[in-house]
């Protein structure tokens, strides 16, 4: 089963809700916890906990983990492993990005089976080229993982470099977001050609304005893509199917602080999950 | 003491030479480890003993480290404290980058004082804006540590990104990387206008053409380059004042494999650091 079909299913069953799991420490200390790898390990557990058959997928944010160094890591370990047997799926947000031999480390890392860090998918980041990330691509395709790419985010500071264009005459697209889209897709029309939902997907921004960024209006083929931006961030649920129009079937709307400002109380996190999952409700489109 | 005054006075006793330490799997066969956590963290350590005392600079690739997960991480950790320990710089090549909050928790694992993987500087990668990076360089100007930015790599998946071009009208350089120059060098104009080598410097490979990649014939203020692609990746020691004209006395020439193919035998190691690092020395340019 590849990962995009696993997300399929996962969506059909819960929706696009995924609960980023972002142990800021001022959230460590709204739940009186420890700033340390002990307390973003028992933050993580509690927030896997909460939930479990409740959302499809959780996103754990690696830096908040790293700051600890390997202790923290080791929380990380527990609270993905913790997250899979709970049957989520999990997107490690790691943005890695690197080329060669260096770039297959980061994949071995998130994307072996049997990693102590194993995910079900990973954010990296194109810097180098969207091309070098492909051995990446192949890799997760071939053991049921999956990849999401920074293509188009809502930041500011984001957009001079996102929205320049490549040189004319060489064949690329109008703009850096909108090539490596090209770039990812072209790889994904041959490496899975009859997919539903291809399993290298995209990260872009709710807020952001797809023509101004120079992306399609659609995604061919169909692509997954993991929208930060929704709840505490400022785009609103009900607004789904009219920011992304016929990719809203792909979206994958991360919220954290929306959620996890309801702990620590786990019955109040749990109801907090339940409401906020409540608006992506397709009635609440219509 | 600034990372600038600390990389010039390291530099001026040792020369440009940055051993790379890439616990490749194949080098790991190679120096008769073991393919996990214990093999890098023993790979790391000898490579830092034979370091210690012949150059100035380590650049760990943590990819290699971060493969085997939070037990990797605590090699990385183990040989990061040796090599500060010995007096050397270390450069944690991690390429980390994303935003806000999240930024901050990466900023915090590599550049606070006390952390467990503390390095001297880390590399960090733009593609959300040079400008989202910007209290990363202020965290690190104000630890005494450093910060490298990516900006033109010499992979050819790289070009179509860091050489697509701003929108004109808006005061932006003439490529996404010059942008990224221009970026870190505004800030580094207010934050260290005195400094004679700046904390927040760059990645440039060793065979990027500067001028097709966009970016000016000499640095200004002066930057660390952080260059990649000298020894086994293709650039002779000999022409490093060529290709950097202006620069070459800020740029840290990181060579991995043609030293770690001298192991792993101790007297071996050091023997070839001795003789790559020879090849830089000032008499060799003349």
């Amino acid at each position: 089963m590849t990962f995009g079909d696993s997300l399929r299913e996962t969506r059909n069953s819960f929706g696009p809700l995924c609960v980023g799991i972002d142990p800021h420490e001022h959230l460590l200390r709204a739940w009186d916890l420890e700033v340390s790898a002990r307390g973003v390990r028992e933050f993580g557990l509690r927030t896997v906990a909460a939930s479990a058959g409740r959302v499809g997928v959780v996103k754990p944010q690696v830096s908040f983990f790293e700051r600890f160094g390997s202790a923290g890591f080791q929380a990380l370990e527990a609270v993905m492993a913790a997250a899979r047997d709970a049957g989520l799926l999990v997107i490690a947000d790691a943005k890695r990005g690197d080329i060669g031999t260096t770039m297959d480390g980061y994949t071995a890392a998130w994307l072996s089976p049997g990693s102590p860090l194993e995910a079900d998918a990973v954010t990296v980041s194109p810097y180098l080229g969207a091309g070098s990330l492909q051995a990446t691509f192949a890799f997760a395709l071939q053991h049921g993982k999956g990849v999401f790419v920074l293509a188009a985010t809502s930041n500011p500071e984001g957009r001079v470099l996102q929205r320049a264009v490549p040189h004319a005459g060489e064949g690329h697209a109008g703009s850096v977001a909108a090539e490596v889209v090209e770039t990812v897709s072209a790889w994904t029309r041959t490496a899975e050609p009859d997919a539903a939902l291809s399993s290298v997907g995209f990260v872009i921004g709710a807020t952001v304005d797809r023509a101004d960024a120079g992306l399609p209006a659609r995604l061919s083929p169909a692509a997954p893509i993991l929208a930060p931006g929704f709840g505490a961030q400022g785009a609103e649920p009900r607004d789904l199917a009219r920011l992304f129009g016929p990719d809203a079937h792909a979206v994958i709307a991360s919220e954290s602080r929306s959620i996890l400002s309801a702990g620590p109380d786990p019955v109040a996190l749990a109801a907090r999950i339940d409401e906020r999952r409540a608006l992506y409700s397709e009635d609440q489109h219509g």
